[in-house]
């Protein structure tokens, strides 16, 4: 038997999100699909490293999953990309020993939020970027952002309908770049709750827009409720962009 | 009666190129479609400053329409674009003299081709940019460009359906940069054929794969056969950029 980790890239636009679902194209079984062609298991199952919902993209997604195909490591990328649909796209493949999990070895993730502050969208970013009309005020936002660094109960920022056992993660950094009409929103952190990135960044929008004070976001990570924050910024501008291991551990040398 | 030129953006993925046909969704007739709900004037007719093919983008691209509809010049955009599907964008109205045509009176026009010269594109940049697996060499290719530029008979660069009576065109300037394996190339001119700035890019392509020698360029245009030059590059890669008038002479003062 043995243990694949793929590293995927892929355009969110037409998907139901990443996780297999009995009517809806979801990512995990487009390529599970693409998984049964290549290796004739019926059973192959794919294990990512989280789920991300309807419309997000990935850059580095990472899913591993168990086969006795014999297939050479180095043909895994072309074999799958030459079947699957264009939306979707093996940007590597590694052997990893068997008890590698995608989800449970992740060290830290990083997203990336694509804001274009301007009166239009262009055309050719309408699926891609998220366009605020009203300006927003960066050197207010990068200051609220300093706030979520650090282990936090992060219930205020997650989906009433998370049921995950502890609601604390550690947020590493949020670092706000702008280039003209142009702000990226960078968040790494150990793991993210369910819609927690889109929270934050729909906290720090109202911030910029003057609606919450850069230092309430202490007083809302304490309220521990939902409906403190802002609101929940829209799912076709966020990119998971890498997804953090500690490989020396789990890479097997072919 | 009003003059109105419109500075349009669009996606050309789900687009059967610019020319309104009865089967298949183009650019003009969605525009023609979205003009008509907004004047009410079932004859309004858009004139673009020319064509675009299946696939092909534009940032820029210029269409005028005549009207006796009396909405501000300043509320077109958003009136239209409120209206019209999401892959269609007017970024600017402008007032312009009765006598304005957008295809006649165009000074020059730029087009943009993206590559990405690497073994895979990017999920996200599928309908956006051209793939090359096979290293292209850049110097050799700029030496090639260079040979387009001037005033030439370019029936050896252009669809072997062209029928426009003179295959004279100027083309003003042909740049390549590169940014690691981003290769853009800006392809300035007067006006441009059938497929022509396709063509141009398909054989710098051949160029760079040492496929032609860029001298041979001057040969290929002097024989004037379409059969001499490289490929037709795909549409998806390309931009109309820009589309210059002499605004001063046009342009109506609000």
């Amino acid at each position: 038997m043995r243990n694949i980790l793929l590293t995927i890239e892929y355009d969110g636009t037409s998907f139901s999100g990443w996780q297999r679902q009995s009517n809806g194209r979801s990512i995990q079984g487009e390529i599970e699909k693409t998984l049964y062609r290549m290796t004739k298991e019926p059973d192959v199952k794919l294990f990512g490293s989280g789920r991300t919902d309807a419309g997000v993209h990935a850059l580095a997604q990472k899913a591993n999953f168990k086969t006795n195909c014999n297939i050479p490591i180095s043909s895994v990328p072309d074999a799958m990309n030459s079947i699957m649909s264009d939306d979707i796209f093996i940007v590597e493949a590694k052997e990893v020993f068997l008890s590698f999990d995608a989800r449970k070895h992740a060290k830290s993730k990083a997203y990336l939020y694509r804001i274009r502050n301007s009166e239009r969208n262009a055309a050719l970013d309408r699926h891609r970027v998220y366009c605020i009309p009203q300006k927003l005020d960066i050197s207010r936002m990068s200051e609220a952002a300093s706030y979520f660094i650090g282990e936090h109960d992060f219930t205020s920022f997650c989906s009433a309908k998370s049921l995950t056992r502890t609601k604390v993660r550690t947020v590493f950094s949020v670092d706000i770049f702008q280039e003209k009409d142009d702000i990226k929103i960078l968040v790494v952190g150990s793991g993210f709750l369910y819609n927690m990135v889109r929270v934050i960044v729909g906290t720090l929008i109202d911030v910029g827009h003057e609606k919450i004070h850069p230092s309430d976001i202490l007083s809302i990570l304490n309220k521990k409720d939902r409906t403190e924050a802002g609101r929940t910024a829209p799912s076709h501008g966020l990119y998971l962009q890498e997804v953090q291991y500690d490989m020396e551990k789990f890479e097997k040398s072919v």
